[in-house]
């Protein structure tokens, strides 16, 4: 048995690659759920169960906090970085909800490239995890999360341009908006995770 | 005459608990101010009233931050915490004024679900302000005000269901939807006040 | 020539400063914008290279963050204000982008004051940003943004007042108040920058 200088240290790492892949699970439910057919209520039932286990990663995260003296990096940045995760949860399984609790039937086709855009960022925000070990090459997930909230922007835009286009009543615009809403701020609340990862890597460089 | 080490210190948790329970003011006119046959305008009037008493709060608290060499915690947790529960008072105030702004006659019957948890959360934090100078006890409060928030977001949600259910005309859902996104803001708020004052515990820890 | 002690930190004000004169440019292509007869989609298009210009200082602070040792305040301090900065010029490139995007003729007359407080307060702030070298003088910028914030706000209010007032259909409400939304959360953002300058320099006193 080799014996580690701070076996503590590690298990924060392992928590946040937990709290990232469980965005990965959520992303792909949203897949799911704007496919043709897909039992949107069953896919609605699921993102509240993802949610509820990110609520236990960020819980766990908090707790083992409480009870660590020394911790791989400034205790409020690990309390702020479990936070912004969960952001980018609520986001996710509010915009579910709204489907569902607004009982849209049609979607607008193009909200399947907002979706894949949150699908690859969750992506490479659990693949980002295991490297905040060594801080290092993180560069590329920063710069890569920051071009896919540009190009989710432009979707954004172009779908709301869409919607008041004129083919919809002014109800359903309003419910179309909110669920896409809830899809960007998701996109951006990856940005902030981004954003929160590359202070810390000011912080300690 | 009993002499004290840190005279300094303790006036920030006075002017803390001013600011905290003048929360509960705001919220109790909310409850007011959507009760049957309320004089609104009368109610808005004061709650730009209560918004100034908190206006001055803030300022009293930052005005003794830059004269005070030696604070109970860190001086921008202090300008943090001031600064989010000015964030409560702002949305509880904005709520009011649009309510009589876009001459709202008649409100859902389960705003007053909303409101009565914004006048929990408001005491909550109220009682919890002193218990800021032991840093103990605090659990409990982060608890309740985090289970208050989720039972907020469960009434919120069934709010918009019930305006986009097809009972109002798209213009009222807008006016309506402006009201109780505020109030659900508020809420969120308070989150955000007791996430500040778990921030602080943690770095006290 | 004159040796000087810290070379490196003067280029901070420096970069900061070339930052916020990009506000002052983009503040008054929106007064532009909305100027009868406008080419709007020939400004939209200034107001985006504008945005690229401003994510280039931007980028400039963050690297030469990452390759000084010495900063004149926070490493985080430093993020965070190019980040407030940052936030200023999305929310005003993205109210120029939606006016043209929902193709929207006709704008309500009191918009002009909404956008001549951007321009003031895009002044202010890069008047501001030389004071940052001797912290002195920032008393009456913050008083002045806070005074600009809540006058914005005022005027804000009476738009809204008079989108829901019956003279628009519902769907150019919704457009319309996208448009002011952004101008109002410009407006926030201004306070923002001014705030996160206000807990740079309690740190330093």
């Amino acid at each position: 048995m080799r014996l580690r200088l701070t076996p503590r240290e590690d298990s924060f790492y392992d928590m946040f690659a937990d709290s990232a892949n469980n965005l990965v699970t959520a992303a792909r439910l949203l897949v799911e759920l704007i496919s043709d057919g897909a039992d949107r209520e069953a896919i609605a039932e699921k993102m509240r169960a993802c949610e509820h286990a990110g609520d236990e990663c960020t819980h766990a995260i908090m707790h083992r906090l409480n009870e660590t003296f020394i911790t791989p990096f400034d205790r409020e940045d690990i309390y702020r970085l479990a936070s912004r995760i969960d952001d980018v949860m609520d986001e996710m399984e509010e915009a579910a909800d709204l489907v569902v609790l607004y009982k849209i039937e049609q979607l607008p086709k193009e909200i399947v490239q907002q979706v894949e855009i949150l699908e690859r960022a969750a992506e490479l925000t659990a693949e980002a995890m295991p490297r905040l070990r060594s801080m290092k090459e993180l560069n590329e997930y920063w710069i890569e999360i920051n071009r896919l909230e540009n190009q989710g922007d432009q979707v954004y835009r172009r779908l709301l341009a869409q919607l008041f286009g004129g083919g919809y009543d002014a109800l359903m615009v309003m419910k179309l908006k909110e669920v896409i809403d809830r899809l960007e701020e998701a996109a951006d609340a990856f940005e902030q995770v981004a954003n929160t990862i590359e202070t810390i890597a000011v912080k300690e460089s």
